[in-house]
C-alpha cells in the first residue's frame, strides 16, 4: 500500500488541500477561502483528520504558500508567512500550527518553488536540474531549481519585482505594483492588463494589441532570467498564461530581445521546448505540495 | 610538502598564469598578451613546464576564461571558448590544448565563476552558499553559486546582458553593447562611462554626476539579481568598481529601488556587508583558477 500525503496550496484568496500521492492518486480535495490563519487552518486540519479516519495516517504534509515566507529550517521564523501586505497573515506561523496537530515531517516552501518541484517530479521539468517556474496572474512569482536544489538564498526569489525597461512613449501606463509601480509585476500581471486596457484580460481577442505588449513585457523579464540564471527551461503558468496564443508571441519576443547573443539551440530552433506551459496544468502547486511532503519525509529518514 | 597548482586567468587582452596553492603561496606569475590561441597557449604551457622543472609536478590546472564558454564536462565542446566576437578565439579548445601537454585534472569555468570560487574559498564569500560575483569594467560579467554549486544551467549566466530601465530623458546615451545597445553592460560598463561623458572613467572627481548615474544603473542590475537569485551577498569587482566612493552610492540606490519590499536586515542596516568589494582585490580570478584546479583534483579522486 502506498503512503498518503497531505498537501496545502496556500494562496492569497483560497487554500486548496488534498490527500494523495501524485497526479494519478488524489483521494480527496477541499477548497477553503483564505480568511484568517486560525479559521482557514482549522478547516484544513479538520479535513486532514477526517481523511486520516478514512484512509489511515498521513506520512507527511507539504505546504506551498504565498509569501514572503521564511523557508530556512534553522531560522526562528521557519514556516511563517512573513511581511505580506495581507495584515491578518503577517507572521502567520503556518508550519507551527500544522505541527501542533500532526506529528509528521512537514515540507514548506513558496508556492512557486512548490510548483517547480511538482513540475520536476511529474511535469515539464523532468530530468532538468536548473529551470524556472513562473506564475503570471494576479501577481508574478518565480521559483525553480539550480543544480537540482530549490532556489532560496537570502530569502527566496521575488522575480516579479525586478525592473524591466518601461518605454513610457509606447506605454504611458504607470504600473500597478503598490511598492514599485512599474516593476515587472506592476506592468505585466493580470490586474495591469485589465487596468491599462480597461477590460478584463480574458476578454481581449487573440489579435488585440494588448497581447503584443504583454508578450513584450513577459519576454523582457524572461531575458533577464536567462541572463542571470541560465535556466535549461522556463515554465509559464498562471491565469494570464492560460491563453495558448500568447506563447508563440513570447517566444518570438525573447528571440528578438536576445538578438543572437546566446547561440544555443534552445533559444533558436528548439525554443518551443524552452518556453513551455506547465506539464501539470493548474495542478502544479497542489501536486508540488505533495512533492514537498515526500521530500520532507525523505529528508527526515 | 603542499601540492602546487597551475592557474590561468584567460582574459580578452591578457592571460595571467601562476603556480601556487593559495593567496599566501604564489611561486611564480606570468602575464601574456592575448593574441592567438596557439601563440598565447604555447607561452603559457612553456611557463608551466619551466615551473615544473623548478618546483616539481603540478597536481592540477585551473582555467577561468572570458566567454562565452562551454563548461559542461559531457559536451563535445567542453573546455572551449565558443561564440566570442574575438574571431581568433571562436571555438578555441582551451582545455584540449592544455590536456595535450599536461596529464593532470583540469578545472575550467568562466572568469567570474572562477573569481566567485576564489572569493568563497579565501575572500568575501567564505561560509556562503548562494552569492554573486560581478565584474564591472570593460564589460559586465556575473557568476556565483546557488546552494554551494557554481551557476551553469543551460550555458552560464551572461548577467551583463540583462535589460534595465533606461530613462532616455535623464540619459539620452544609447549604450555601447554591439548586440543590445542599452542592456546593463551597454549602459554601465567602463567604455559606456567614458563615451557618455567623453573622458575616461578614472578621471572623474568623486562628486561628478557620472558616478550618480553609474550607481543608479549598477543598482538597477543588482535589484534584478536580488529579485531573481536572492543572493546572501553581492561582490563587486572590476575596474569601474575600484573607486571605493561608488559603493555607498550603489548601496543607497539599491535600498531606494527595493522600496522596502524585501524586509531583510541585509538590505537595510547590514547593507554594508551585503554589497562589498572583493576580499581578494584584483586577485580573485587568478586565485579562483587555483581553486578550480583544486576542485578538479578533488573531483578526480
Amino acid at each position: 500500500m502506498s503512503q498518503l500525503f497531505g498537501a496545502i496550496e496556500a494562496g492569497g484568496t483560497k487554500f486548496i488541500c488534498a490527500v494523495g500521492s501524485g497526479p494519478d492518486n488524489i483521494r480527496a480535495k477541499l477548497r477553503i477561502p483564505t480568511t484568517t490563519p486560525k479559521e482557514t487552518l482549522s478547516l484544513a486540519m479538520a479535513f486532514f483528520h477526517e481523511q486520516e479516519e478514512t484512509h489511515g495516517p498521513l506520512a507527511a504534509i507539504g505546504i506551498s504558500a504565498f509569501g514572503p515566507i521564511d523557508p530556512h529550517p534553522t531560522s526562528p521564523h521557519f514556516g511563517y508567512i512573513t511581511t505580506t501586505p495581507k495584515l491578518a497573515w503577517q507572521y502567520a506561523p503556518l508550519v507551527p500550527m500544522v505541527r501542533e496537530e500532526f506529528a509528521v515531517p512537514i515540507g514548506f516552501d513558496t508556492d512557486v518553488n512548490g510548483a517547480a518541484l511538482g513540475e520536476q517530479r511529474w511535469g515539464a521539468a523532468q530530468g532538468l536540474d536548473t529551470f524556472v517556474y513562473l506564475t503570471i496572474g494576479t501577481g508574478i512569482g518565480g521559483g525553480g531549481m539550480v543544480n537540482g536544489e530549490l532556489l532560496h538564498g537570502l530569502m527566496h526569489p521575488e522575480m516579479g519585482h525586478m525592473y524591466i525597461n518601461h518605454d513610457w512613449e509606447r506605454d504611458p501606463f504607470p504600473g500597478v505594483c503598490p511598492f514599485h509601480g512599474d516593476c515587472w509585476e506592476g506592468l505585466a500581471n493580470g490586474p495591469a492588463l485589465a487596468a491599462r486596457w480597461k477590460q478584463p484580460g480574458e476578454s481581449f481577442p487573440p489579435d488585440h494589441e494588448a497581447w503584443l505588449l504583454e508578450a513584450h513585457y513577459v519576454a523582457l523579464g524572461l531575458v533577464n532570467i536567462i541572463s542571470i540564471l541560465s535556466p535549461q527551461r522556463i515554465i509559464l503558468g498562471g491565469g494570464v498564461m492560460s491563453q495558448p496564443h500568447i506563447f508563440p508571441l513570447i517566444r518570438r519576443e525573447v528571440r528578438h530581445q536576445v538578438k543572437g547573443y546566446i547561440q544555443m539551440e534552445e533559444l533558436n530552433e528548439k525554443i518551443d521546448d524552452f518556453i513551455v506551459p506547465p506539464g501539470l496544468g493548474n495542478q502544479s502547486g497542489l501536486l508540488g505540495s505533495i512533492a514537498l511532503a515526500q521530500k520532507a519525509l525523505a529528508q527526515s529518514a
